[in-house]
């Protein structure tokens, strides 16, 4: 791996750059601890459609799309414009726009369950204000949320050791992925005091395979919490509208949330995201102070009105779904030709990637890295994303470099790289 | 106030649509109940310079601001180019761009005692986090803060009073503004709790008078935290950049924070807050996760640079500030040439207009509603805004239709809309 200090040159200075002014460099998702190390880059320079450069120049065919808001492409040229176009007229005033009100209804068109909409700028935003809004309904406190699922940075939920209280988690409680015996127990053990359950449409960890829901887990689940008066939240943050036109939920039988959280697919890059939810919902949110001082801002609505507007005439969610049909095949057979235990785990349309017996994630990260020389950029511990800019020509490159990748791992050519 | 229906008819229209859609309608500060409900416009359509156009096509002489992100004028001409060259490179990628180390780097070279710098969205996104930093660093629990400041939507700060719940607050204490004994005494009462206290850098509550800080308030407060190893996080968000270019803690003597969050000033209407601290924050800041989906992209950051360029350039600070000085003269002239019992308060660059005698807020509710029928858009009850593109023509245009209000409001033409 001695080509690496000048293949990203330019990252590590500007990493130098950033270390001395912030802390941690990097922090959050985007921390180099997370990728590979000293052998991916730290720094974005440019995009187009499927691909962009890092800050040294390198082109990577890219399969982590911006963590999922690249939808339909980078710089999708019908987004932009529409973006462009509300740029001239307004953006960031003292009311909405009528894109506000556009987009509302255009979410509560589009989400079968849908009676009202409202939106923020994060995910976080919204999963928690949905937390609130089941407390304020039910007089509850209580929140159920499945152990390892990420829902935000905020406190009662971070994946962090750091900055938060016990009393932030005093009513946050946990469950195992699909083990709807343990959530029925717990709601039997607490009667009366449970105010809402969260879950993501699959189980999608870091570090681990991802796991779709099992037959009847939803349609249980869901049945608890209307016997029982417990608000069902989905937090569609990731998958939203990648999996469905409609809302994750539509895609997994059973699945009947009252409230959903929306935003990375949202507006194909641009800052925005939404939550709807039921009618009884309704009066609960209004009574849930909600609001920041860009949340009514023009563009990213027309940005999003654009996005939704696009994925459903040119069906973004039928084109990613042929394209991951085919990058598993084409992965598993390719890893079958080595002889590499190794699976893709997930919905095609963002695929969680692991190798058997890799506890420490050795291999994973040695994948990648072998991959982001050959110019494809796939992320070892995190699940990818696919975009309707990607071709089957893409694939089927990304296929043929992962082979050359899993030829030269079962060669002793690669070594992983020292942690 | 017969002409209204017909004078904000599409206003009242597409609020009719959003209330079938959206809880409350238009939730959050921009809600028309904190307006001048029936009787100001609820939705905008067009901005530039200092004036914005709403959803009728009545166009007012805006002193909102946005609620203050309009620093430089709505459709900054070399902001707004900043920004759409960036967007043609890149926006929202798998990684920061090199905009993010030269805004870290611009932010803690232009406030004096930041070490480290970081990133988010809203306000709320980096408040909540530097209480989370001050408990992390400190490992103590108690977050003082002044009774009636503002300091985001969060549970626990919001202040709705819906969805947050008692273990929220367990370890939120208030005390009020400027008074330096109720602050000692409870940091005598609690020895070693007290991780951090957030101020405003003024008092700046809505529905009534604002109130700078007492000589010796912020040096008194600061000698505490020094000694007690308090935080002393300056919650700058509102008023950032618009009373000096350094920060506000550089306007008030005394005033010495050791972490700052800033807002809506930033990037001139573009997506972004930041935090900035001291060296001895800089590990816990790392060990307090804090992300986003949106939080590295780079439009909003080449925004901001060219907006802190712009600024420190033109000196919008002390153009502001000469205005600001212009229009309280103007308007205290004008409401003693009427005998009315009216005055400014807090800084003159966003000030607070406040009638004697008006426990109702009806006195407040008539002017603003004159006013906008004059085409001048006063908030009623939030404090107002100028920016660098209000000319002196246009501060003595909006003094003289306050002129015009007094007279009428002294007339008994102005009724008070009924509630």
């Amino acid at each position: 791996m001695s080509d690496s200090p000048r293949r990203y040159a330019q990252s590590a200075a500007l990493f130098a750059r950033a270390a001395a002014v912030v802390p941690g460099g990097i922090y959050g998702h985007m921390a180099p601890t997370l990728m590979v190390p000293g052998e991916s880059p730290y720094f974005a320079a440019r995009s187009e459609g499927a691909r962009y450069w890092d800050a040294d120049g390198n082109e990577f065919l890219d399969f982590l799309c911006g963590y999922g808001p690249n939808l339909l492409g980078y710089g999708h040229p019908e987004v932009e414009e529409a973006a462009a176009r509300q740029a001239r007229d307004a953006n960031c005033l003292n009311h909405p726009t009528a894109r506000f009100v556009e987009l509302a209804e255009r979410m509560t068109a589009l989400v079968d369950f849908a009676a009202w909409a409202v939106f923020g700028k994060n995910g976080a935003d919204l999963t928690t204000w949905a937390i609130q809004v089941a407390r304020e309904h039910t007089g509850r406190k209580k929140i159920l949320r499945v152990a390892g699922a990420y829902h935000g940075a905020h406190a009662w939920c971070s994946p962090g050791h750091g900055g938060w209280i016990e009393e932030d988690r005093a009513h946050i409680h946990t469950f195992p992925w699909n083990d709807l015996d343990a959530f029925r127990d717990f709601v039997r053990r607490h009667p009366g005091e449970v105010a809402g359950v969260i879950t993501t449409a699959w189980h999608h960890p870091n570090f681990s395979p991802a796991e779709l829901p099992k037959p009847g887990f939803f349609a249980g689940l869901v049945e608890t919490c209307r016997a029982e008066g417990i608000v069902f939240i989905l937090d569609d943050v990731r998958s939203g509208f990648r999996l469905h036109h409609g809302g994750s939920h539509r895609f997994f039988p059973g699945c009947e949330p009252d409230l959903a959280v929306y935003c990375k697919a949202l507006a194909n890059g641009h800052p925005i995201s939404a939550a709807v939810g039921r009618s009884f919902l309704r009066k609960a949110a209004a009574r849930v102070f909600l609001t920041g001082s860009y949340w009514n801002s023009a563009v990213p609505m027309a940005a999003a009105l654009k996005t939704l507007e696009v994925a459903e005439r040119d069906d973004a969610v039928g084109r990613i779904a042929k394209l991951g049909a085919r990058f598993r095949a084409g992965l598993h057979a390719a890893a079958a030709r080595h002889g590499i235990a190794a699976s893709l785990s997930g919905h095609d349309s963002m695929p969680n990637w692991n190798f058997a017996d890799d506890p420490n994630s050795y291999r994973a990260q040695a994948f990648a890295c072998e991959a982001m020389r050959r110019g494809v950029f796939f992320h070892p511990h995190h699940n990818w994303f696919l975009c309707a800019a990607h071709t089957e020509a893409d694939i089927d490159h990304a296929v043929a470099v992962a082979d050359a990748v899993f030829a030269a791992m079962n060669s002793d050519a690669v070594v992983p790289a020292e942690h």
